[in-house]
């Protein structure tokens, strides 16, 4: 069949999408190891970029790869639809390290299908969401033009907080303008509720280090005089949150935005069971701040989490040591409102006055992201509501999400275009943990979404 | 020159030390990384076995190898001397783990002089010192018969808690009869101060574990409702200890003996500086329990510290997870009075009790040793005394040590005979640190060392 001039329909355009195609072809994308933040993956990163900017220029795109300081950057572009809108669709290549590599079933980079979850690394986080998008242009060309002016921006360091992306977008500026940008990395409310989001947390992210003597010591001829800086990091550690469970830091919460009454009421009305959700991750509690629910706590609520700590002898059996030196990793989600700058700084001010004597106390800022909140009202808005409506057989509910894509803040500011946040994955897709996975049906409905909200964007018009 | 019947002196002993053979043959041992904790390397344990049977065999001991259900233990006997006392050397053969390894200058086990210090994984705890005594006899035997019936017992499982030793010693308590038992296993009191110790402090290890929820989990999608069990861990160590470093665990002080009057007044006297203490080991200042000094904290109080403790994300960069587990090991230094049993199960009782909601906490325990004291005026201590001052050219000190040698309370009690602790190594050897140790004058003085005790107990005669 020839390419018809007319939109195609819902049922034309999912009888033309070749699952087993998809599938494999994401496979071949899993299967590099793109892990950004392994300075010994250089080599994979730049197959993966290699491998999306050839499949787009086989789609007809005009598609390069832009070296940055650090990891490449995916840039392609199909502009043939004069006087409709202009879409920006980021996505990002380069997945979380795979440890505790001990704990998958099947290895991270050796994609396999079990009960129609996709597992490896990346399957969801982004690799299936981004590449959801590129075969929804690949469906879309199958029918005929693309229904609006298409632009791709892969990246390869959002694991590691992008950052090379802010100048990227800075110096790209004019040519990446667009009327609106979409943007799959998340997951949806749950798995019958399509979700559009319009509010993500910010994270402020710093390494503590703390020093004791100068070297290990045994701890029967030093124990009871040398300084201990485990000890003293589960002390320092301790003191960071109160026995609500709010954040002590001087002045973190002064510039919180308070939750709205109509937030708070729409999202007790979302179906949502503490205990189904306690469940689903295998915890007997859900600990956090007092005063608040469980999703007003992950959608509109800081935290503070250590996502990692170490020191001392972790082996088999038992080392009677005092060590030199422990560290963590602590993090702090944000909200609209809080400035990372501002947190990572109150957290280098105030962590080393909690040090005990005879421990110094060192906090590298490692990383920001910004909290975001947008219109609900936008008719790109409205137009993903009815293409997710079309996919799923029902409208979409509106939350925020408590993870962070620090760079959308930039793309609102530097591109001034509104960002369309259209998650495909959900939370039992494990992103971040080992046995990450993507089901087969999200990932053939995503690639469905991708292509109906091309449809309904052009059918939106261009932005005023 | 033939071998004389007459006891030689000490000029003649020292004229006698072939020191580039004994460094030789401790070199050959320090190369084979019997580590004890390592199930992967149960073959270099044999071999290490094997080494020490064989050069006692050819020193004229009736020596082998016993198997145990860990790791074996080599015993060797002489016994000519008729009517003169029996000693029993104890040492150990297995070490402690080298990591962390990328801090070694030199690599653990290959041995390396630099500055007039063998450099080696065991080079002070305990090949160095043990092997000491073995050339010890080999001096005396170079000059004539031995001065006193000698046993060796030389076991592989020390750095892990000795579980085979109390066993063997009820199985063999009859060949083992000695009228005293010689250690050498830690550190004297200072370069010049040679030191007779008459107390070690006891341990209890445990292993603590937290379990939060089943899977690691996104520190977005999850945190501020996830239970975070490095967070639990972190407050549950925080308050094992109050403001005043006091140990609050319930009971743990019910039993302790306090020190006398005249031991703090002993103590005092000892040359002894803070502030070179603290330099000695580069720390900032020596915390610990108020009201004690430091020789105190260390030799006459009880501890806790924390020897290591693992949880989440330890590498390269930053990932945004809320792991599933965290764990920590844990130790208790014990003073006389205290029972590590007792001890260990106040750890388990107590230490669940304070997990916050949403964790589970286990304690597993690890291993204990029982805390000892000597009687200060044993024959055999003056022996020491007067052999040291050979030496050294003053007489010793006496103290304690903040180390445990868990089997020693179960030597004199199977045995039924008096334990005199001669340490030939000093602190800044660092055992059980990278980089640790062994000065080749404190090897030497080492093996002179013992050839004299054996003379001087030779004259103090059989024990009553």
């Amino acid at each position: 069949m020839m390419a018809l001039m007319t939109q195609p329909s819902s049922a034309d355009l999912a009888a033309l999408l070749d699952r087993d195609s998809a599938q494999a072809e994401l496979f071949d994308l899993l299967r590099i190891p793109s892990v950004s933040s392994d300075s010994g993956r250089k080599e994979a990163m730049g197959r993966t970029a290699e491998y999306l900017r050839a499949k787009l220029a086989a789609l007809g795109f005009s598609a390069r790869v832009d070296e940055t300081p650090g990891h490449p950057v995916v840039y392609a572009e199909r502009l043939d639809a004069p006087g409709k809108p202009t879409v920006l669709v980021y996505g990002h290549y380069d997945v979380q390290p795979e440890d505790p590599v001990e704990e998958w079933v099947s290895p991270p980079f050796e994609p396999e299908v079990r009960e129609g979850r996709i597992y490896a690394r990346g399957a969801t986080d982004d690799k299936g969401q981004a590449y959801a998008h590129v075969r929804g242009a690949e469906l879309l060309l199958a029918q005929g033009d693309l229904p609006v002016n298409l632009k791709f921006l892969l990246e390869g360091e959002e694991e590691i907080g992008s950052p090379n992306l802010e100048p990227y977008l800075e110096a790209h500026r004019d040519e990446l303008g667009c009327d609106v940008i979409v943007i799959s990395d998340g997951s949806r409310f749950a798995k019958d509720v399509p979700t559009v989001t319009y509010g993500l947390r910010g994270i402020a992210y710093v390494d503590v280090l703390v020093q004791g003597a100068a070297r290990d010591l045994h701890s029967g001829s030093y124990g009871g005089a040398a300084p201990n800086p485990i000890n003293a990091l589960c002390e320092i550690i301790a003191q960071l949150k109160d026995e609500q469970g709010r954040i002590t830091i001087p002045g973190f919460y002064d510039s919180v935005e308070p939750l709205t009454e109509e937030e708070r009421q729409m999202w007790a009305e979302l179906p949502h069971s503490d205990e189904e959700f306690a469940g689903s991750i295998g915890a007997s509690a859900l600990p956090g701040e007092e005063g608040y629910s469980t999703l007003e706590r992950i959608w509109g609520r800081p935290t503070l989490d250590v996502n990692g700590i170490w020191g001392g002898f972790q082996g088999e059996g038992s080392k009677t040591v005092i060590a030199a030196k422990a560290g963590a990793k602590v993090s702090c989600r944000l909200v609209p409102g809080q400035d990372p700058d501002d947190i990572l700084r109150r957290m280098q001010e105030y962590i080393p006055t909690l040090a005990p004597a005879g421990v110094q106390v060192e906090v590298r800022a490692s990383h920001g992201g910004q909290p975001v909140k947008f219109d609900l009202g936008s008719p790109f808005i409205k137009a993903a509501d009815r293409a997710l409506e079309r996919v799923y057989g029902r409208p979409a509910a509106f939350g925020r999400t408590g993870g962070s894509i620090p760079i959308v803040a930039d793309f609102a500011r530097i591109l001034g275009a509104p960002v369309l946040l259209v998650d495909l994955g959900v939370n039992e897709d494990g992103l971040h943990s080992p046995n990450e996975s993507f089901s087969q049906e999200d990932y053939f409905n995503g690639i469905l979404t991708s292509a109906y909200l091309m449809q309904e964007i052009a059918a939106a018009g261009k932005s005023e």
